[in-house]
């Protein structure tokens, strides 16, 4: 009877009322009948979060960080709790725990903390006694017993973390779309929804800017070897299974095609063409704590050359000032920045055993009349940054151009 | 410099919203300049436990006690972060902690949970630190780690039993009243405020109608010796002391008067007159959880006698149900239920010694044509049952009559 142990995610938009509750409650319910055993991890409601974010920036501006988790912990534990009501009502056992109970023991970077480990033994008594366990996404405890939260898609890290720690079959992440597309559907209604894609080219397609999962999780579950499973909670398609290794047609090169359009271009003018500089400028971006992306030097014909690289949008005037005082430390001439820019990326664990899918994509753009003014690559992606208002047209260039459709 | 430690309870209306948020932190930090150590506890904001509630009750109608403990310790979590936020922005040192993480032990009987003990170590330390530490109330954690909360009051208990475990020198409860009153100022405008009652002045108050602090609290103080200090949060004027001895002229026999409308009677007809049987009936209600409070038995001429009891208008149909399955099995007649009852009562220490205190209480109802249905006595109070009509003219008539404006 037993089938083994899945853990399952649902996001903020699939506990957002008590009708979306309730048929989280049946769904999981359906897996207990089948014989599994199960780990539901559950978001806070809704626009909870949002709501006490807005709240204590009323009161404070600059909140203590882990008065901020003590804060936004409750949202999770309210969640879970009711989870737990709606299971009870369809007759099931089940048992909600906040992260602190089942011991996912965090570093004391609150607001973004990392775990360090899960004993999970109450979940492990409580699945023994035939119980649903609910778990609080997003928060863990230090060891001090301070309440931390874990960041942006920290839910999605419970349940990866969880999953390992429960040696889980498969984490499935429950949102609002069926699973990974070829590109995002709403600028190319022919996207379609990938059946695999592998651990590699799913963090490509996060850190470029697809909504489903955040990079992190993703890295746990490359690292632990986590089958995870992103599907919708609206509808019982199957969804998108992220793993080692994908099934795939060989012929099937690119995955995906990505934009984002919420970074900014900032180039360095003039920076004397001498070893060290580029490391001077980029450890103190990286002291303010910010996450510098591509990164294209100009070969330089004189004794000086031009620097550009990109940085999420919201870092903007954190980053011009930090880098203005470091240009001007080094004798670099002036610092400009350019809001008018998008990314757009093709994925592919195959790309690296086809040539010439750079020029393919080069060509692409190119028929279209699309400038490309900063190029980067990795093993599995190559990007290029374009004029924000070409953004979609390239992205429908490049899944024709690949036969995605 | 030091001053010793005030523990500071501030309810819900006290943190309704931002504002006044912001108002509860002025004024915990002028203490703090004074030079007094600081532990408050806060209530859930405004509502926020009625709409958790509510939420639940769509999801389940019967709640799992538990889950439900999970669900509203959130309130109080949140409330004590986002003041703590608030006395960082005037800049001072704040810390907030859960029930759980300063140690509050509790009993396992979820929604009304008891304090068994209180370890109090994280304040200490905070307190040494020249913290102001703020405690999430209502709320405690097991011993097997499950949260709990304490049911109605449950934060002035917190409050109390922190004040007992840190020997705090005052327990100040603020609250949206000035303090404790001869009788409810809404029915007599000529009602006076106390400056001084003693637990047992207040214990018959709040039992009795007045809705400043529940009965267990000030049980709990009284135990424990805690001065307690009800006073308003939207003003500074001294509030009540409560205390072991109310300092209080002699003559000054009456401290209260109190009206109750929320009681129902229940009259149980010719009940057969032979030792045992009241017992019978009373330890069933009592299993059944209704609290049963007056209880009257006519001297009985004959075989049979009728027996009237009050009970929270709350349980009237469970009391109902119960009180005719055990009229039945002792052979008894009819059950008759009368909603249309209110209890007017006086309060007073100095009662006891002072004789005619019943005798002018009854003239006085008579005076102004009021029937007597029951009366019942205890050490510093007498309660008499009259139609609801009359009960706000009775409350008039006694505080006149005994010289309270």
């Amino acid at each position: 009877m037993a089938k083994g142990l899945i853990v399952q995610k649902f996001g903020g938009s699939s506990v957002a009322n008590v009708e979306r509750i309730q048929n989280v409650a049946k769904r999981v319910v359906e897996y207990k009948k089948k014989g599994y055993d199960l780990v539901v991890v559950v978001s806070a409601l809704g626009d909870t979060t949002d709501e006490l974010i807005s709240l204590s920036e009323q009161i404070n501006k600059h909140p203590s960080e882990r008065e901020m988790d003590m804060l936004l912990s409750t949202g999770e534990q309210a969640s879970s709790a009711l989870l737990a009501m709606a299971i009870h009502k369809l007759g099931f056992e089940a048992i909600s725990f906040t992260g602190a109970q089942v011991g996912i023991i965090t570093d004391t970077d609150f607001t973004k903390a990392k775990i360090i480990d899960i004993s999970a033994d109450k979940i492990k008594d409580a699945l023994k006694k035939k119980k649903i366990v609910i778990v609080a996404g997003f928060q863990g405890i230090t060891r001090n017993q301070d309440i931390t939260t874990l960041g942006r898609g920290g839910s999605d890290l419970t349940a990866v973390a969880l999953a390992k720690a429960l040696s889980a079959r498969t984490c499935e992440i429950y949102t609002d779309v069926d699973g990974v597309y070829t590109t995002d559907p709403r600028i190319e209604p022919k996207a379609k929804k990938l059946p695999h894609i592998t651990y590699d080219e799913m963090l490509e397609m996060a850190s470029l800017g697809a909504q489903v999962m955040q990079a992190r999780s993703i890295e746990v579950a490359k690292k632990f070897n986590v089958i995870i499973h992103v599907r919708s909670s609206f509808n019982k398609h199957e969804g998108t299974i992220i793993s080692k290794e994908a099934k795939r047609m060989e012929e099937f090169v690119i995955s995906g095609v990505t934009l984002n359009k919420n970074e900014v271009k900032i180039t360095i003018c003039d920076v004397p063409d001498k070893p060290g500089v580029a490391a001077k400028i980029f450890s103190k971006i990286s002291e303010g704590g910010v996450n510098v992306d591509m990164i294209v030097q100009n070969v330089s014909h004189t004794r000086q050359t031009d620097i550009s690289f990109t940085a999420p949008k919201a870092d903007l005037s954190k980053v011009m000032r930090i880098t203005k005082k470091a240009a001007a430390n080094i004798g670099a001439g002036k610092v400009l920045k350019d809001e008018d820019i998008a990314r757009v990326s093709i994925v592919g664990v195959g790309m690296k055993t086809h040539p010439g899918v750079a020029a393919k994509m080069f060509s692409a753009l190119s028929k279209h009349d699309i400038n490309i003014e900063m190029i980067s690559t990795s093993e599995i992606s190559i990007s290029c940054i374009i004029k924000k208002k070409s953004g979609e047209e390239a992205v429908r260039a490049l899944h024709a151009q690949f036969n995605l459709a």
